[in-house]
């Protein structure tokens, strides 16, 4: 959403990047920040080494009002993004008592004792809060460096999730209005998306509350089909709503002027 | 594969940075690039505007040998990736005559005529060649950039892959040479990840051509349960096999030491 605070989310991890898994964190977090008010502005998975770490971390906090980055906070040797936040902030690295409290807990709670591996854990940048992790053992990190919120969560999806909803989402609320936000799909069967790309560029121009972007689902000579999705946001539902449908209904009526056949246009509240 | 030449991914869209599609894309050219000899250092979605396309183009083509985008080649208004790149490497934007003549034939064979939206579509940044596309009209661009090789795709998959696999496939096997890759995983139960950390040091030390992960799927204190996943690379396919089922088994061993239960093991190579 343009115009809103600029968020980068930041996702560590080989298996991703050898393409082994798709990145359904980046998806979640990028649809989560936007509800909240943010304007994504990058997704980008990295390898979790130096130098590459370092820099997106140091880039992302240059450039956005909010970082969220997942992976490389566990008890692994290779789990390390919390010594690249620290270098890429230029903060100390240090035992933080009340992360090495949470990780006490855990493990004593099982007769577990404390292994370096665990204590490694605890060790943050300094200046840092931990974020409680109520599904693992690993605390994730919020650290504010200038106008910069860096949240770093675990990349097991159930963790980084239940921290993200009882923990991000409450800091995201004092920095950004979550906005309406209500989303228009006009399928269109029948017109090239080239012929339709006037009217796109008209309806959009003259909306700069909505997104609107065409999506080629057929074959765009034989048997062209359109996905045409408008994305409207306003502080009033009410104005959100009649925005996407109006441009919605715009657009079918033009496709239907062009010798096309509206397949469907459905307008709907995008929220959790 | 570490040691291996630099690649970068870059899919330009709003609707993945809004978090309503998931960046498929992403993870299937990511798989690709490392079964074609490539180190895949970056996967990033960007919006496909002035200047933050400008700028990730300017900085993968600074940081990679390969950089493979998606996006943003049709002919609507928003579709602007050839300009970007134009920008990024410095070039002008001209009517490339190949492209023209691969738009035209498009739409001469369905009796459609060429509108300045369509032929859009054939302005790429000078010196470029288009990349035929078998299922759709959008031309891809390959733009070579000292010793950087750029790629660029539709968004829409069925075109992207097959572009991939008709063209880009063979410009790759000039530039690298593929490995043979075996994945190993092994399935552990019973064992935290934070007591097999030391096993997944050691092993993962002992065997430069591997990387060792482990991803934890159960509750690390009441019954964990860890896939490790070992990935080896070697020129020669008997030794990754090796590699990777020998590192397999001594992680089942000293697991099995521990206490833990081994509920799976498999060895199995990557291809297509």
């Amino acid at each position: 959403l343009a115009g809103s605070p600029p968020a980068w989310i930041i996702n560590f991890g080989n298996e991703l990047l050898i393409g082994r898994i798709v990145n359904t964190n980046g998806a979640w977090l990028a649809r989560e920040l936007t509800l909240a008010g943010f304007d994504v502005r990058r997704i980008i998975v990295a390898p979790d080494e130096e130098p590459d770490a370092v820099e997106v971390l140091r880039e992302a906090g240059r450039r956005a009002r909010v970082v969220v980055c997942t992976g490389g906070l566990g008890p692994t040797p290779d789990d390390r993004t919390a010594e690249f936040l620290a270098k890429a902030t230029g903060r100390r690295l240090v035992l933080n008592d009340e992360a090495l409290r949470m990780v006490r807990e855990k493990y004593a709670s099982m007769g577990m004792e404390l292994t370096e591996d665990r204590v490694k854990m605890a060790y943050l940048p300094e200046g840092a809060k931990p974020i409680p992790n109520p599904v693992g053992t690993a605390p994730g990190i919020h650290l504010v460096v200038g106008d910069t919120h860096y949240f770093c969560l675990p990349g097991v999806p159930r963790e980084m999730e239940a921290m993200f909803k009882e923990y991000v989402r409450r800091v995201l609320a004092t920095i950004a209005k979550p906005p309406c936000l209500f989303e228009a799909s006009v399928i269109v069967e029948g017109v090239p998306e080239s012929s339709l790309a006037p009217v796109i560029k008209r309806v959009a121009k003259s909306r700069p509350e909505c997104y609107v972007k065409s999506h080629p689902k057929g074959d765009e000579l034989r048997s062209p089909v359109l996905d045409v999705r408008i994305l409207c946001h306003h502080d009033d539902c009410g104005v959100a709503e009649r925005l996407a449908r109006e441009a919605a209904e715009e657009i079918a009526r033009d496709a239907e002027g062009m010798g096309g056949r509206v397949a469907g246009l459905r307008v709907e509240r995008l929220r959790d």
